[in-house]
């Protein structure tokens, strides 16, 4: 039997309605397609947390701050719906764009603080994008609980502090990122990675290992642990560093001395692909 | 049997939780207590609307632009669960501040356009509080109606846009305007005018209602009506109109040739009281 693809709105609010009759447990994993070995996890956790279990695919246009990005991230939802098939999805959600934005959309839903740092400062817009498209879709399917990836880490962030600040109902499970054998972080972005630039983009990750050392060996100025990871980067004109800051862990603030958990994120350029990730070091 | 007070946002969502299992239609009036014959209307329509009908009390700060607006909004808990009570309503619910912002609040939800002109142009964020919490109070209640007077036009305007652009699934009620016999529109702020401003804040309706004949009597253009509503107003010390505009009734934009229905919106200060009214006036 072959998944279920809803197109509507409506369709989605009548299974949800349903299952909430019923009392079942839903379970959601909001995506942009393009699935990956990440995405899998998110749906395995999905699957064992809950007894239904819906995707969403939707590559939302609002949060992307860069049209070219837009134009170039892949689509690929033959291949995604095969994936859900695989791993026992009983919906997938694939609204178009005049199902999600029929009119103009004059409402954004905007969390402060926690988006100033990191991708915040270099994406204009990018987290009300991600909030605003977030609250629409839990709106619509009405979960019970719902799947991210710590690999995002501020949008985790973000999308935590959303739900507590507007009361919205939600369990939110955060997943550990998968990574390939050298340790790179699974992304749907990837997959632009020429095979000159695909080695090369593990310097981020190595970076990041590089910090989560230094602390690890002692090191409690934030500062100098962000110079130590930063000089991973190999001098190369395909990479280019945009930031790896060392923060706190709950609203993303700079961190000056290391006395608690923190987390370690950093974004790299690679060729013209962007690249995120994280580790977070608990003492 | 006198009504239960709900003083906990866990209390609602479990007596929320029962009717949507029983599948009993909810109705919703949000107030800031205070309550008068207009909020008994909004009363009314969801006694008549819905099997279930709860009521929330909270004069919420995030609203208020000015520091005496709020320390000087009136607060009646007593007297309001009584009217309650008298008008047969199954729950109210009269969260704290603590309850309601247990935290400092990092998350706002904006409506722009809708919200420039008339009274955003002049109280700054009181919208984005409106707005933020409107969307948290459905969140804990779930409603399948909320009712909404007329009196506050962007209000509702602005709740209209914000339910539909979010898909919080929710019917927004309006409730035309209750007036006492000479005309005045209520609102909770009304007791705070002295017997001699009383007669005074009559102006305000005089004025939208000399609009309305206007434009019943051929005046097509817009900025003409807002001149003879303006003259409406009497050269008095007590009295200061902050605005008089014919603007469009769902995003409320000025309009400069009325060739549709149109909404007369303004807003005059009695005194150091700030009253607001409107009339909409169809083909």
């Amino acid at each position: 039997m072959s998944v279920e693809v809803a197109g509507t709105i409506a369709r989605v609010r009548a299974w949800r309605d349903g299952h909430r009759r019923s009392g079942a447990r839903v379970g959601f994993v909001p995506t942009m397609g393009a699935l990956h070995a990440g995405h899998a996890r998110l749906i395995e956790h999905a699957r064992r947390g809950s007894d239904q279990v819906i995707v969403s695919i939707f590559v939302n246009p609002l949060q992307f701050d860069r049209k070219d990005d837009l134009e170039r991230y892949p689509r690929t939802l033959d291949a995604d719906v095969r994936i859900c098939e695989d791993l026992g999805v009983d919906l997938v959600f694939a609204p178009s764009i005049a199902d999600m934005y029929p009119v103009e959309p004059l409402c954004t839903v905007t969390v402060k603080k926690i988006t100033d740092g990191l991708c915040g400062r270099f994406r204009p817009g990018h987290f009300d994008g991600v909030a605003t498209v977030v609250t629409k879709l839990f709106e619509i399917v009405g979960p019970d609980v719902a799947y991210f990836g710590e690999k995002d880490a501020q949008q985790l962030a973000v999308i935590r502090r959303m739900v507590s600040d507007l009361n919205l109902g939600v369990d939110i499970a955060g997943v550990p990122t998968v990574r390939e054998v050298d340790g790179l972080a699974m992304s749907s972005r990837n997959v632009r990675l020429s095979s000159e630039e695909r080695p090369k983009a593990l310097a981020l990750y190595q970076a990041l290992r590089a910090a989560e050392r230094a602390i690890a060996n002692g090191e409690r100025n934030a500062r100098a642990v962000e110079r130590v990871a930063a000089a991973v980067i190999p001098p190369d004109g395909a990479l280019r560093l945009e930031y790896l800051e060392v923060v706190d862990p709950f609203e993303l603030q700079r961190v000056d001395t290391i006395d608690g958990a923190v987390l370690i994120a950093g974004a790299l350029w690679v060729g013209n692909t962007r690249l995120i990730d994280n580790i977070t070091w608990e003492p």
